[in-house]
């Protein structure tokens, strides 16, 4: 108990260090100078509004993407892949019952927890996906398998699930991820569905937008984007989906091109947000496209896909990038979106615009 | 009987007087006078190879083109939506079991028929994709359905199916999709697999690039784009997948921006290949991307994508596309991709490069 209290207290000092860096690296210029490594990390663009956010909440959150932060920025420093990086910090942000991935995946409208995840390797555009899967302890694990050890590049359900006990990977009974807090939102939302229409379900999109209370249950996602020493760039996604959903449904997590996209010729996307709007107008792959053909800086091309063009549409989330440069962008169009990044001599997590 | 040789005569005719307008159109430079519609579809870019393809069922493949043709053709010119023209012709060619999808699917690793599929509606952006269903007749259907009918784009496996009965879409008994020619394909392929690694599955990517013999039967897909009156733009694709794929693997048919595309403000494409690496290189995003930041005219779009990026990736497969001013692209890198295209007062249909 004393050591979380002292880990608290320091956070605290660190939040206040770090937010001016934080606003430094958000409006950063492209540089020629590439750092050694550079990391950005996501925890959903669906932050507990500001107002609900209670100081010691807020600590506990900062808290967590700092640790995440100091997995993958140790794999860098070292020598690691980006890849590497990606993968283990997924993993521990999956592991903790903060975020909408893994252990903290909001519930689907049946009960249940379907996780999609999916990681892409810059150097080779080598991918690997999974969709709908309720056993696997890591979907992003699971992800990497398919990508290394399979013919395929998206595996789905029960057959992803199969793939994982042929491949040793670590299966949990779903109870593992169940947390009181995410089964709460859903039975709210469920008054909420059958209030509005008689009856559950059958809500179109247009109904179907989020409201204010829940958009932090909705759009939970982490990812995760580096770059190596040897200049290679890796980006990862996973997530519990929306709460709520229903049949089956896949959102834009495990969709290469929409959730994730890397390619060691210009950056390494992860989304997070309405995912089937990032589906729709595939995101990731877009921020890449703006660079590669239209010449844009890789601010410029996240800013103009998050702002301008979802804003545009209504399609609420935001995104992190990392170019080969070491160039980092986290533009969100959400009320928050929890991130964080790590470069050599710098540093900063955040949620809010600050 | 007799109605079916006249049909062939007439269609061997009709291959005969539209080969020389066939090579036009895969020429054809941008026009500014917009045809009142333009449609392309594909039956796959696996065809059969040509020493083994009879005079017989070249005469057969051409009259199913041409039919579905017919359908799309009729709705476009009656000032019907490029989405109808879409979901009918795509509903025409999974019933036909010359193609690898609907009722003519190829079979999974498990001896099952997992279909997937996918629609965009240019106008708005809008899509529908499932994956994995197996007792659906018309997959492209219910795509159309959830992109109409749900909150959702991506729906799979029961979950899909669930939302297909509660919108009484027709569904079948498994038993729907087989079809012997399919199977022994199936068994072949399990034969060799076994030969190659003394037990089933478990190759690597690298090993599991087509052999010539099979990849006929491994990328079969069938697609239609659509230009119409109202200028307004859709796309659609359909597929049983890879003979011998496992684990629920997805392939790039319902994954929107890879398999399946469309925007107003450039153009409309539908795939088919070697799915897992036009997932990789979001290869319907990437034409629309190309022409939308790049400048480039659809068919240097479409080709150098389907030519250059992905021939270097070593990605077999072919595209078709039409672009908001009417120009229609169909590249294909493969021996074969069995096509065809309409506009007022022109309209081929193909197999092999002519």
């Amino acid at each position: 108990m004393k050591k979380i209290a002292f880990s608290v207290a320091i956070t605290a000092l660190f939040i206040i260090s770090c937010k001016n860096k934080m606003q430094d690296v958000e409006n950063q210029q492209p540089t020629a100078n590439r750092p050694e490594y550079a990391l950005a990390i996501h925890g959903g663009a669906g932050a507990l509004r500001r107002a609900a956010m209670s100081p010691e909440k807020e600590v506990e959150y900062r808290a967590a993407l700092d640790s995440a932060l100091n997995i993958g920025e140790n794999i860098l420093r070292n020598g690691g892949s980006a890849l590497d990086a990606v993968e283990q910090t997924i993993v521990f942000l999956e592991n903790s019952p903060l975020f909408n991935a893994g252990r903290g995946a909001v519930f689907t409208h049946d009960g249940k927890n379907e996780l999609d995840a999916s990681i892409m390797d810059g150097a080779t555009q080598n991918a690997g996906a999974i969709g709908g899967v309720t056993t696997v302890k890591n979907p992003i694990r699971l992800a990497r398998a398919v990508m290394e050890q399979s013919p395929h590049v998206f595996l789905s359900g029960r057959g992803a699930e199969q793939f994982a006990a042929e491949r040793s990977l670590e299966l949990v009974d779903p109870a593992w991820f169940y947390t009181e807090e995410r089964w709460e939102v859903l039975q709210k939302l469920l008054r909420e569905e059958k209030e509005k229409t008689g009856k559950q379900g059958h809500l179109k999109l247009s109904q179907h937008r989020p409201s204010e209370p829940t958009a932090d249950e909705k759009f939970g996602t982490v990812g995760c984007v580096a770059l190596d020493k040897n200049g290679h760039l890796a980006a990862g996604t996973s997530t519990g989906g929306m709460t709520n959903k229903r049949w089956n449904r896949i959102g834009d997590a495990p969709v290469i091109g929409a959730g994730t996209y890397a390619s060691d010729d210009a950056c390494a996307v992860s989304c997070t947000g309405h995912g089937e709007f990032f589906i729709r107008y595939a995101v990731a792959h877009d921020v890449w496209a703006l660079m590669a053909y239209k010449g844009l800086a890789l601010a410029e091309a996240a800013d103009f896909v998050v702002n301008k063009k979802l804003v545009e549409k209504g399609g609420e989330g935001g995104l992190i990038a990392v170019d080969k440069d070491g160039n980092i962008a986290m533009p969100f169009n959400s009320e928050g979106m929890y991130r964080g990044f790590a470069k050599p001599g710098a540093r900063g997590v955040a949620i809010y615009k600050e």
